[in-house]
């Protein structure tokens, strides 16, 4: 048996899980000091705000609530959310939304004493610190940015994604309350879910996998297996959607110590020039890469099977096959968009979508198979 | 499906793990702003400590090293470890050592500006706080307690433990380098081991245990069942060495949100009166409370067994069988102490421990079986 790898994981202090657990975000507000909360949330969702602002007015404390857009968020709104933090004097932030509200508030509480701007910081280790405490409240279970050193903004001018990764992005705290969950509607729970898959499955079958990480990636997993359809077909199902938030925060967890693989990189493309969501991209591409990758580690993609509750049967190639056929059922029964031509993308614009893709090679050479352009065209081609 | 219970988490902000990342607790100090380090260790393992002075020193830090006698701490020296951080004007502190060493170092950290004595904050949740950042760097695999929100000291007067829990009490950092646990003689490796086990399995089995609690349990199991007999008889195989401390943390993090249950409560009586090292005193009991267990939760304790790497046959009550004889012969091979007599105590001594461990309450309710005296002492009985 060879050593691991070395890992440093950097991860949320706390962590609070369960139905109603964000009646106690007040008071961690309070005893880390906070008198003058900023929350960034999205605007479809900005109602859910009230669970925070409520008891934190009740205790005395000033809060301004900035939502953005629907949508994944820009370096422009950014910068709004950055102007309200100031104007509030916000000595306390809290992301609440899906990742492109936490995506925010993370890097408003990285960046609001100006010391440095987002241009500065983008890229891998480059932000000096955070003078704000950070909370966030996940009320997609998907992302798990509230878990993560991550955050991405889109930059308009060149159309391209730019992503900031830093221990310091890793919020202070976390809630976990599937109540805040229960109004996302079927789509969104379906594509968000998927992502959450995936992040999990990019991990496990990373070139730089690490047991400590694997044994988060299978459970979540597990839990998405058991849990992803009840969640979509049953709303209210708190337990459910309970299991979901869970799976998302270990997803995240996986995120920085491990990170993803090509099911990322090819996903970039549609959402930097057709402005596809995430999770829908992830989940439209998933079972495409992991047909392609599966012949390289197949007992990887079995053990997937297994954890998505397929019953394995020792041969492992056709193991993994089972996990991947589960994996289309899955995301069928959930109502997914499941071809690139289902959400307008024609076989044209494929050639320039392998070669973007081509450029995130932070995310590739993480995956368990090399992947050349001429790979990206095929598996986009599967997907069409 | 019914909601999971809530859950609070208290994790380590930032876990370096793997062979030399003992190399970074400098630079993490530097970031900290730490200029006066006290280190606080064991007067046996002493030695290891320049693997933590050495690059401080080396870069301008003022090292004071505090080390305590081998065995469970008092709070004579804790108090001794104090003086030495005040003497020393620290502004950091580091733990290294078994969990005597972190349970003092936690404490010094937290209890360092004098607002509070030890005796103010004996119990659950009364530490107002921790002035100093603190790091832990165990050398044994075992306690975990680098990852949890416990230390615990004797109180000489009245030959009890007593603890303090609180979520201030975890620490800051935490360096698993595996490289600094090959020197622990093989008795220490063989009982701190299946006292890392046996934080796994009670967590596992417990009355309040947790979905996401399980998988790390049970990840600790099988790091466990794959890694402790070579630990012991090749004491320079790094590999197993870091999976045992991989294992170690696992357990440790299921301390804080589940907590142990009956094999703990039996235990403290051997501690408190005849000294034994908790972790023998642990590995002593775990399979007799095991079989008293195992009716009451059988496919719980078939899933152990299964983590433990035996082939289920599918009827829970035989594999939770099997997975007590692999435990019991894990300790045989691993020449651990196996019944009181072995350790000097004799039939007399039952009734009174019986009596004891019925005081543990805030554990035995934890015990997915209702534990009566008659059955404490049953337990020992069969230990005996």
């Amino acid at each position: 048996m060879t050593t691991m790898r070395a890992l440093d994981l950097c991860l949320v202090r706390t962590v609070r899980i369960g139905h109603g657990c964000i009646d106690d975000c007040a008071r961690d507000c309070a005893a880390a000091g906070a008198q003058r909360v900023l929350v960034v949330t999205s605007a479809p969702i900005a109602e859910l705000a009230a669970a925070v602002t409520n008891p934190l007015e009740a205790a005395g404390v000033a809060c301004r609530v900035w939502a953005g857009p629907d949508g994944e968020p820009t370096i422009a709104h950014f910068e709004d959310a950055l102007a309200a933090a100031r104007e509030h004097g916000a000595d306390f932030v809290i992301g609440l939304g899906g990742g492109s509200a936490m995506d925010v508030a993370k890097l408003v509480a990285a960046l609001a004493d100006g010391s440095q701007s987002f241009g500065d910081v983008v890229g891998i280790g480059l932000l000096a610190g955070r003078r704000l405490p950070l909370a966030c409240v996940p009320t997609t279970a998907g992302t798990g940015s509230e878990a993560t050193p991550i955050a991405i903004l889109e930059d308009q001018a060149d159309q391209l994604k730019k992503g900031v990764v830093s221990p310091h992005l890793v919020p202070d705290f976390a809630y976990l309350d599937p109540q805040l969950t229960v109004t996302m509607p079927a789509r969104v729970t379906a594509a968000t879910g998927i992502d959450a898959l995936t992040h999990c499955i990019e991990a496990y079958t990373n070139r730089f996998a690490h047991p400590l990480v694997d044994s988060w990636a299978l459970e979540g997993i597990r839990l998405i297996g058991a849990n992803l359809e009840t969640a979509v077909q049953e709303p209210g199902n708190v337990a459910a959607r309970e299991a979901m938030l869970l799976a998302s925060h270990l997803g995240g967890m996986c995120l920085g110590p491990v990170n993803t693989a090509a099911v990322h990189a090819l996903a970039y493309p549609l959402g930097g020039e057709f402005h596809v969501a995430h999770g829908v991209a992830n989940s439209l591409l998933l079972p495409h890469v992991m047909r392609f990758n599966m012949e390289t580690a197949p007992e990887r993609y079995a053990a997937i099977a297994g954890a998505l509750g397929e019953r394995t049967s020792g041969d492992a190639a056709a193991d993994a096959r089972r996990g991947v056929e589960r994996i289309e059922r899955l995301s069928e029964s959930c109502g997914i968009d499941r071809r690139l031509s289902d959400i307008g993308i024609g076989h044209n614009a494929l050639p320039k979508m392998a070669a973007a893709a081509m450029t995130v090679q932070r995310l590739l050479r993480n995956n368990p198979r090399e992947v050349t352009e001429a790979d990206a065209l095929r598996i986009y081609e599967a997907a069409l």
